[in-house]
C-alpha cells in the first residue's frame, strides 16, 4: 500500500547522485527539479571524465536536446561505464527524428539497452517507426496515440517505456499505468520534460530492482506536484516557480492517487 | 486598425517553430519567453544538424552572446539554409566591439543579409562605425544617441534595425516607431535582450512580407508585458516570473497603444 | 564603521564590469546574481577572445562545473591577461576530487594564485589534502570541519579562502570571520554558490586592496538576502525568485550586523 509515497519518501531521505548529461536548455532546470525532491545533481558530461564520473553516480541520464558529436563521445562514455557497474540509465530522445544526426545518435544509444525511456507522444510514435507530426520539440500527437508505439518500443527493448503529455502512459512488457495530475501551463514551461527524465533516473537509483514501479512514481509526484502548482499560478513564470515548490513539499502520500495501475 | 494585435494573436495561434542559435546564458530564458508566448522553440546549434534543421524551421535567430568556431560554423550552416528556402532570419550582435573574434564573426555574418538587426545603443553605434561607450554587454548609451546610426545601418543592410533601450527604436530605411513601456527591472534580468531577439523571429515567421510591423509587434509585446509585470514587482526575481505570466495574458489589443508611427 | 555597507554601496554605484568563465548550469543564475547586485556579468570563455576580454573585466572568475579541454584552454587565457593586468581573480573549485581530469586541471589553475578561493566543506578539505565525505557537489561535511583546511590553504597559496555552508568562514593568512544568515532553502536552489563565487568577483573589482573585506562583505550581503527571503518562501522555487529580490533591495547597512571578526 502507498508504494509511490514509499519511494518519495526514499528518494527524499538517500538523497542519490545522479549524473545528468542533458542539453543546454534544460541544465538548471533540472538541477532545480532534484533538489527540489532530494536529490543530488551531477552535469558533467565530458567525455574525459564523464565514464569516471559514472562509476561513482547511482544513476545517468542522457538527453539528446541539444548535440554535438564531443557530447556524444561523453555519453557514450558514461553509458559503458555505468552498464559494467549494473546502473540504471534513462533516454531521453528529444526530437530524435528532426534530422539525420539525430537519427543516428539514438540508434546508436539504444545498443546500449536503456533501463527506461521517456518522451513524448510523437518521439515515441517515431522511435517505433510510424511517423511523428511534429518537426521540433514539441509533440504534434496525443498519449493515446501512443499506446501502441510504447508497448513495441517496451517489448523490443527489454525497457520501461513513458510516455508524458496530457496523461502520461508507462509500460513494460507486461503492466501499464496511468499517470493523471499535472497542469496546462506545464507545456509552457521549457525543459520540463528534460528535467522529468532526470528525476526518473533519481527514483530508478532508489530502486534499482522495480524499475516500471520506480518510473511511475516519479511521474506521479510531477503530476500531483504540477496539479497543486496550478490551481494557484496565473501563468507560465509563477508556475515554474509554484511547481519547485510543490515538488518540496507535496505530501508523499497523496502520489498513488494519481495512478491507475493497468495489468 | 489594431495592427499589432492581430500579429500577437497570429503567434498564439500558429506555434511557428523556430530555431535559435543564442548564447549559453540565455538559452532557458529565450524558450520560455517564446512558449510564453504560444511559439515553439528550438535550440539545436551544431553543425551536423543545424543546416538540416534550419529548412524545417519558419524563422531562425542568431545571437554572439558566447561564441565559439565551433558554434560559429553552426551558425553559417543554419543561415545559408534559411537563406535558401527565404526564412527570415535575426541577428543579435552581443557586445561585438569587445574583442576581435568577434567583430570578424559579426561581419562574416553580416554578408548574409539578415532580415532583422536588433541590439542595444552601444551595439548598434558601433555596428555603423561609431564608437562604442560600453566594454561588456550593457550598453553605455541611450537609444536616442543610436538613432541615425539605426537609420544608417538599416540602409546598408537592407534590414530592419531595433534599438532597446529605456524606450525602443525601430527603423527601415524608410519609416521608424518608437516603442513604450517596459520596466525599470528589465535591464536587470539577464537574457531578456536575448529573448528578445528570438521572438522577432516568431513574429517574423507568421508575418514574413511585412518584417518591419513584426519587428514592431514583438517588441511592443515585450514593452506592454514588462509595463504589467513592473506593476507587482517587487525586484528582479519576482519580475521575470510575472514577465512571463504578463506575456501568456496580455490582451492582444493592448499592444498597439505602446507604439507612435514615423513616416 | 559599516565597512560592508559601504562595499555593497560601492558594487551599486560603480556596475564593475566582470567576467565569469561558469558551468552550463550556473550561467544564468550567476548573471542574475550580479546584475541584482548592481554589476555587469560577461559569460564569455573561449580561448579565442577571453584572454583580449580579461584585459577589459575589472575582475576574473572561474568556476570548474562543467569542464572541457577548450574551456580550460579559454580559462588559461584569461588568467594569464589578468594577471598581467593585477586583476583579482576567484577559483571555484567545484566536486575537483570527482575525476582525475578535474584533479589535474585544479592543479594547474592553482599554480596562477588565485586571489581567493570559494568552495564548500568538502572541496576545500580536499583540496588541502583532506579525505573528501562527498562524491558530487554537494558537501559531505560541515564548515567546522573545514576551519583548519581553509587555514592550511589560505598559507599555501597566499590567497582568501571562503568557506560556505550552514555558516560561512572567511580566512586569510592571519585573520579570519564567520558570516551568519542564509537559509535553508538555498542548497536546495541550484547554482547559488557558483553564483557567489561571480559575486565575490565583483566585489574584488571595486576593492582591489582588501581581499578579505571585499569577500566577507560579498558573503554577508548573500547572507543577509538568504535569510530576509527565507523569511517568505514557502520552497525552493519561491526562495529563488525572493532571494534576487532581496540581493537588490538588502538594506546595505544591515550586511554588517552578519559578521564576526576574528583575529
Amino acid at each position: 500500500m502507498n508504494v509511490l509515497g514509499q519511494r518519495v519518501q526514499r528518494v527524499r531521505q538517500n538523497q542519490p547522485l545522479v549524473q545528468c548529461i542533458t542539453n543546454g536548455v534544460a541544465m538548471n532546470t533540472a538541477a532545480n527539479v532534484l533538489l527540489a525532491c532530494g536529490a543530488s545533481p551531477a552535469m558533467l558530461s565530458d567525455a574525459n571524465e564523464s565514464g569516471e564520473f559514472a562509476s561513482h553516480a547511482q544513476a545517468l541520464t542522457i538527453n539528446i536536446g541539444t548535440l554535438s558529436q564531443a557530447i556524444v563521445e561523453g555519453m557514450l562514455a558514461a553509458i559503458q561505464v555505468a552498464r559494467q557497474h549494473e546502473r540504471p540509465w534513462v533516454l531521453d530522445p528529444v526530437a530524435h527524428f528532426a534530422t539525420a544526426f539525430r537519427r543516428r545518435v539514438v540508434a546508436q544509444l539504444l545498443d546500449y539497452q536503456p533501463t527506461v525511456i521517456r518522451g513524448n507522444a510523437s518521439e515515441i510514435i517515431a522511435l517505433a517507426g510510424g511517423e511523428p507530426a511534429a518537426k521540433g520539440v514539441d509533440s504534434g500527437q496525443t498519449v493515446d496515440e501512443a499506446g501502441d508505439a510504447a508497448r513495441l518500443l517496451a517489448q523490443r527493448h527489454h525497457a520501461v517505456v513513458a510516455v508524458t503529455g496530457q496523461w502520461d502512459l508507462v509500460c513494460d512488457n507486461e503492466r501499464w499505468a496511468r499517470v493523471d495530475g499535472g497542469s496546462a501551463w506545464m507545456p509552457k514551461v521549457t525543459a520540463l520534460g528534460c528535467a522529468l527524465t532526470c528525476l526518473v533516473g533519481a527514483f530508478l537509483a532508489v530502486d534499482r530492482a522495480q524499475p516500471f514501479e520506480a518510473t511511475v512514481a516519479a511521474l506521479a509526484l510531477y503530476a500531483q506536484a504540477g496539479k497543486q502548482a496550478g490551481m494557484t499560478a496565473h501563468g507560465p513564470g509563477s508556475f515554474a516557480s509554484q511547481f519547485l515548490d510543490a515538488l518540496s513539499l507535496v505530501e508523499s502520500g497523496a502520489t498513488d492517487a494519481c495512478v491507475t495501475w493497468h495489468r
